[in-house]
């Protein structure tokens, strides 16, 4: 017969393996869901190398109204006015492949094709083997103020306000991201080439660079500061800048518009400050630009835009360290729990101001003035999917520049809707 | 020594461990393949989110004959002969992402790109948390009738016959399928905006339904009848119809075409009806439209199709009552297994009219009248692989449509040959 | 009290379940991932189907002098001077998917996104069940030639020389491997459609070939010969010819180009070797083209390259018996382990005779000659990253083809920066 000697070796092994096989399912080649979104991410047995899809899905109805659509000559009277109508669109279709590769590098390929057109918006590989710091070298986006540097799936309106085209436009370039704790700062160095994709000249360099600070923080309350600048340098025979906004939305009409004028180069300069209090989030930023003409002449442009959210049901907006942003919030009761979701309500005050004097009233930069008032309400269905209302009113108002008399008024007025997926 | 209860107690715990290692890797983050297709799925341990990328490659060959190209105009001496040619292209070439979130919503991301142009054919999101029932938003496809309804990649032809065009198109909207066993419906409502993905302007709205059932079903035969219909109601500034059609091949040209005349709102409907005994399926369906013109003059047109396929190596189309539709045979010996794959013979009759008198001459609606004859040749190498050759005759015939005299004909030919495949 | 023998029993059960726990991980549908590169492989229980995705991205700097740009016709004072400039550009955006389905056919689809425009590359399904061999359909390349054949993404320089422009382009068509060890044979049979995507007609077809055999393999050493040659057969109606090339840059004007001409068919042929002594590798081909005028003369184009690259690293390009070419080297000691991965030397001279002299004079072919001369320094960050500059000189020349006499010459340089990253 056998020995209990024998048995107990034979359990001995049996445990030892039992251990083997319990953990050998974190040791293979793997599938990892984040509980929160339905995109599976492939995940190496020793954790070096990752894939991911990723997605996003901005479908958007618009109604507006009569609008006029300036071209930043010295006469208004060149203007025209568009009459309102109701469109139908993709705002944003996006679809990209992200991960990391041997443990130290990661890599981000993101397209759009909204409109049936390919539009790339990132291609980078990123270096990440120092603590606390990131280097990406490619095309990419760069850091400069707290909308414009916040993805587009985490604004709290459908369209960015008109400060955004003071912020670095994607371009080949690379970027620095320090972010030890309670400090992130990025910096970047990049190519300007308007129209890079179809083989583009170089027409000149950028450097910005953004540092925030959550400067406060408790359980409940989160104080959040910051600063961003940027200089834009012109190539000899590319020295021309020029400014122009729609009335925060896309498929509106250029109101602002300082047309092209002369210069040599830009700095751009922003401050930016957040103050949370559990469910309500305030958000304000001022951005100034000084352009310097070829005769040495300055161009003096800026604006400032004021927001908050209000979270109905109770959840609050996460801040994310890392990005110096915030991101939407999640609701605690989605519809795939049998609740309502959230409902947020928000609204946005901005101005723009793109007239500057200049000592010869020949050469004065006319681009208009812009007031908007953006009143939102956001449902968020699931942690991924949300609706979200705008109602937009814009004022535009067009004067002597030395005089600052005879203003010509123009306003519309748009809805907006959006359905809003991403994975 | 050690005892024989101590024993008895590690080897417990050793079974008690088994079990859950057993099922350990059904709760895990994991792959899924279906047997029969080559693209895996990804499924979260939970079940709730799933993530699978999708593709669909149409490769054709076509010959055409010499062909008459009519523009819809009074005068049949304006169209002009097109010489005929041969062509090499994809005719679909599309790539996707679909799956699951939330345990109760399903999304579809899917692009075409053949032809080197992006255009999106689905971006939708479905709430499925009600039994029986799946609601559908965004940007997709309409039910209406047999043909149109089923997948490109399951029709029995490489095109649909010229009954197509009176079905809704793709646009953004809503739709609610309802299939609670022995009967599937399907309605929606959806924005009428031809260039949509442009920033088109909304041009009129659109209702549709389409209610099926397998009337008869046993072990060897069944019948499916149905029936379908929309509504579109234009716009003021957008009060326009057209109806045209290809002669049942991509590259040739319209040979009728009722140009472009006033409308305020069409209702097209149509019947269905398919018979299945074993190896062979008989399908057909008849369409009707009646377009109101702006001085409430009525412009019918319509047309119908027979179509049949017979599977000479003994497989079955498979009817999915989920759709109200049938897919393709999937073969029994796949060259992959040494066989010789399916092979199936077809035909297909259809007639379309796009004539319609007028009490006043002037106002008479002269798009001609098509018959096309397909003759077909299916080779199934794999459940996902095929081969199709399509030989098509069309004849198209313009009269005076008050007198039905004066007739002018012109036929075409043309050979079609396709390769098939999708993941 | 439990007996021994009921112990043994449950412990014999026990060892057998942990067999089965333990083979289990291989049995089910899980993800596989290679070393050395980032994307995640699906692969069924079975191992008969898999699924992965695969992408490639190069985004170039570019800086060119002036340079001469000539449009093939007889007199060089037809062309201009352009200007240098610097560009920055993705010259490859590549994403496709690719994996294997029933056990025996494998499929690719992968298309180019670079210049924000859709471009197909490989739509195409392989029979593989025969061993030794495998049979494609669709969109893909065919071989000819060492530098052609080779894929772009293991290139020694940026661009291939102007020896490039005499293979095939992808086209529909069918192509046969046979790899029965020590030789690789391909021919292929693809249809001759030059804008084959937009619908285009069928121009001709191409028939090619290529055999290719280490003739010697040692450790150390590695001698590689091989042939080529493609036959192009015009239809009636499309019966025209053209070559023209870039000086070795994508950015460059082509200086030299034959314009069109009349031409029946085509035969290209070419004769390749190469020999790798460790560290060092050593190829060059030859190629030539007899063009068949349409009243019975000929065309004779042809040139020849010759490049060599010593990597100081010490690492080797690898050789590969299956595609009759070779892989650029992967770092010992990349930078995600704390090396400075590898370095590289390379150059390459090529010349290109595009002048042809005929009976008549007045149908000489006067395309101009072209030398290019590239040194490039590889440095491989990665296996799957890499950054690579290349300085270029190219010269053209341009003579009476009877009396090569009276020449014109111009000469242009470029400095060209590349990042390249594949997954």
């Amino acid at each position: 017969e056998t020995s209990i000697t024998e048995l107990e070796e034979r359990i001995d092994m049996l445990e030892r393996e039992m251990i083997d096989a319990q953990s050998a399912s974190q040791r293979v080649d793997r599938v990892r869901f984040k509980p929160s979104t339905p995109s599976g991410e492939l995940v190496s047995a020793d954790g070096r190398s990752t894939t991911q899809l990723k997605g996003r899905i901005h479908m958007d109805i618009t109604s507006t109204d009569d609008q006029f659509k300036y071209d930043g000559s010295k006469d208004v009277d060149n203007g025209s006015v568009v009459e309102g109508y109701e469109t139908v669109n993709l705002r944003r279709l996006r679809l990209g492949v992200e991960g990391k590769f041997a443990q130290v590098w990661e890599y981000e390929l993101q397209m759009d094709f909204a409109e049936n057109e390919v539009d790339l918006k990132d291609a980078l590989v990123a270096y990440r083997a120092i603590p606390n710091n990131r280097i990406t070298f490619g095309f990419q986006k760069y850091a400069f103020g707290l909308e414009s540097t916040n993805s587009s799936a985490h604004n709290m309106f459908l369209e960015r306000s008109a400060l955004d085209q003071f912020a670095p436009d994607r371009n080949v370039g690379i970027e620095w991201r320090y972010a030890p704790g309670k400090v992130n700062f990025r910096a970047g160095a990049s190519i300007l080439a308007d129209d890079f994709i179809d083989g583009g000249e170089v027409e000149g360099a950028v450097a910005n660079f953004r540092i925030t600070s959550p400067v406060y923080q408790s359980n409940s309350q989160l104080v959040h500061l910051g600063a961003s600048a940027l200089y834009n340098h012109f190539n000899d025979d590319n020295q021309e800048s020029r400014y122009r906004a729609r009335p925060d939305h896309k498929w509106g009409e250029r109101m602002v518009n300082t047309g092209k004028f002369d210069s040599k180069s830009e700095i751009n300069y922003g401050v930016e400050a957040a103050y949370q209090y559990r469910n309500l989030l305030v958000m304000g930023e001022y951005v100034g630009s000084m352009i310097d003409r070829i005769d040495g002449d300055s161009v003096n442009l800026g604006g400032f835009n004021v927001q908050a959210a209000y979270t109905f049901t109770g959840e609050s907006w996460t801040y994310r360290a890392r990005n110096g942003g915030f991101r939407a919030v999640s609701p605690d009761n989605p519809i795939s729990q049998g609740g309502w979701g959230a409902f947020e309500v928000a609204a946005r005050y901005s101005y723009i101001d793109l007239n500057s004097a200049d000592a010869d009233p020949m050469k004065d930069i006319k681009g208009g003035e812009q007031t908007t008032m953006v009143v939102g309400l956001n449902w968020y269905l699931e942690h991924n999917l949300k609706a979200q209302f705008n109602y937009v009113h814009a004022e535009a108002k067009y004067q002597d520049v030395q005089t600052a008399i005879n203003a010509d008024k123009f306003d519309t007025s748009s809805y907006q809707f959006r359905m809003a997926y991403y994975f």
